[in-house]
């Protein structure tokens, strides 16, 4: 009985980055099961993005093998905080929801989310049921149980703090109402991402002082988006949304650098390791043309999140559009610039027109895409005030000879 | 009119250390004036400490000044923080009260600060009342108007954080607590120790920030304690309380260095500057005996706190005791270290008669306490639990032909 549980330890551990620890989770399992009863993993997401995409894949995956474990996902959807937002209106991404919004963003997540996870064992809790309820006094206590040390060694906060950046005390207070939660559900595991390792730790901590067994913690990859180099994030618009239709999945799919797929293949299509080695083996070789490969990877994306149907659909229709020859094997790059996106990492589609020397002037570009000549990624676009996220590989089509191919930072 | 206002500034401004600032005090008592109110002037007391001594007295006089301007003194009783105490457990002067310590202190400091401030001007405020009813969201708004940089610059925190000491959440906050004070009872002044500065400017920031006109902040300086070194408390023991009785303020006011009693003479006094230097010279050029105008200045503390008869009769008692042959003129000095005290700056009795050579083991000094034997600063002692709070110059008496002079620090 008891290796089966080690065992299924060591396969929980893949693909993992930090695990404090592997024996810890192991007793608290074996205790568990005398107990006759699940353990409790926690998972906390911001109610402020709805949209599901395969940076979260690579955590919702591995809860998914904890569900296929027998054990129950706490699903915490942030509201407290998210109706707050950052009050100091210093960060973009905190702004204050309103209740409808929460709402309306916590269907969606659930609609998304059961994509991967199970319904039959997943909890969905709300943080502003337990957190709103606190007053000042509770507060006071709860901040007695952490140093400012222990904050500002955040690695975000410290260097925060050395570039002489403001840090609201705010943002000390979040960290603590997420441990909090982590008392409040009695967490037997909490899982993020890298970047979210201290917090969690944090709520390890919590626990411990305020008399409970902590939580074990574990850390998953963050996954890289379609620019390469950044985390997936919806912010910064490189992203794969679970519930996108199947053609942008693959075609999204498709501008994937040759070296960063293998960790779509492991971190969101779960491929074992050896599978995906022999694959990257058979293309190193000369084997497998990387169009292919690519293809591969985005009809199994597009299976995945839709059906296989779709998924060879996908890739037909992509092949018809983007390979048969309506489109130039070598047109023009644009190289775009972070620095010429806005904050919120979109360009509006007339300038981008301009860069990509597809028209001479603002007026043209206008003219043009109110004519209906522009398409962008395989999309007519008509409305000159439209902004675009880029995306490594994109094209912008004008009239039937224009083409630009977005490079992207 | 304006002229008479400026005047009146001018003199307020005297015996201040921080002023923020003279200009903004004339330009709001203007205003006030315009409209027929008072301006309020605001001062916070730890209910921790009900005993008002010297220290306080400092601060209490400028009050005053204030209140015979026509002004509104608003005294700030603490009890929030007080019966919350330092939940982390870090610090021994935060011990948590009960509601009904809150209560028994908050009259007798109403007890004490009527022997310096006017009743008809003064409003007696208990921030739990606006305190208590605040929400975990509420205190998050709050703490968006502060930076971490910001508290981390106050200086007692910038050192203890380069040291490594731990420095709780909490304390982050109490800050905080202490500037939405202000804005509650909406502060045209606020008063304090020169070691409050940072609070009293957060005040002022935190109300420009919540749209109210911010007070003016105005330090005073620190009165040092009977050990002529450290700032008058009374967790140092080195205090003279206003309560106590007129043996022993001016008992403890004949141990003053002769250095240090000019500036009981000005800040608790608040003797014009020329009188002091007048007095000073007459004694340097030994027209006058230190002695002399040692019992002057304790004779003066008497009378302000109880009366002239009073005075006059300490005076009397204090010379027959320590001076008319009763006591040695000679007797042996018991020095005493800071490592010999306790957290709270007491000594065992016991101890303290071991110490001072007056017996030879711990079991004879109980002995001779039990006995009725031993008097300490002329107060009989008869439990040898008992701890005392050492002075320079307290005599300890056993029998009729043990003395020692105490030597602190």
């Amino acid at each position: 009985m008891n290796t089966t549980i080690a065992e299924q330890v060591a396969k929980l551990g893949r693909r993992t980055v930090d695990f404090f620890s592997a024996e810890e989770l192991q007793r608290k399992w074996e205790a568990a099961e005398k107990e006759g009863r699940p353990l409790r993993i926690k998972y906390g997401a911001d109610p402020s993005a709805p949209d599901i995409h395969l940076g979260h894949v690579v955590g919702l995956n591995k809860l998914r093998e904890f569900q296929e474990c027998g054990h129950t996902v706490v699903f915490i959807i942030g509201d407290f905080t998210g109706m707050i937002g950052d009050p100091s209106g210093r960060s973009q991404t905190r702004k204050p929801l309103t209740r409808e919004q929460v709402q309306a963003n916590a269907l969606s997540y659930q609609e998304q989310v059961f994509r991967i996870l199970r319904r039959d064992r997943t909890e969905i809790r709300f943080n502003a049921s337990w957190l709103s309820p606190l007053g000042f006094e509770d507060v006071i206590r709860l901040s007695a149980h952490v140093t400012v040390a222990q904050l500002l060694a955040r690695d975000d906060f410290s260097k925060r703090y050395a570039a002489n950046q403001p840090i609201s005390l705010v943002e000390f207070l979040y960290p603590l109402v997420q441990a909090y939660d982590s008392v409040v559900i009695k967490a037997d595991v909490e899982l993020g991402g890298t970047d979210q390792l201290f917090n969690l730790l944090l709520g390890r901590e919590l626990q411990k002082l305020m008399g409970q067994e902590p939580q074990v913690v574990i850390t998953l990859p963050l996954l890289e988006g379609l620019d390469g180099v950044n985390k997936m994030s919806k912010s910064l618009g490189n992203y794969i949304g679970v519930n996108e239709a199947p053609k942008d999945i693959f075609g999204k799919s498709m501008s994937i650098g040759d070296d960063l797929m293998w960790r779509y293949f492991g971190l969101v299509l779960n491929w074992p390791e050896e599978r995906v080695a022999e694959l990257r083996g058979r293309m190193e070789r000369g084997e497998a043309h990387p169009r292919d490969v690519k293809d591969q990877l985005g009809q199994a994306l597009v299976a995945r999140f839709h059906d296989e149907q779709s998924a060879r659909h996908a890739s037909e229709e992509f092949r018809r559009v983007f390979t048969s020859g309506e489109i130039p094997d070598d047109i023009a790059e644009c190289r775009i610039e972070a620095g010429q996106l806005g904050p919120d990492g979109t360009i509006g589609v007339v300038a981008l027109m301009v860069l990509a020397g597809l028209s001479a002037s603002n007026g043209e570009a206008r003219r043009l895409i109110q004519q209906g000549a522009v398409r962008i990624h395989d999309n007519k676009i008509t409305d000159p005030q439209a902004r675009i996220a880029p995306v490594n590989g994109m094209i912008v089509k004008s009239g039937k000879r224009g083409f630009a191919k977005l490079c992207v930072g």
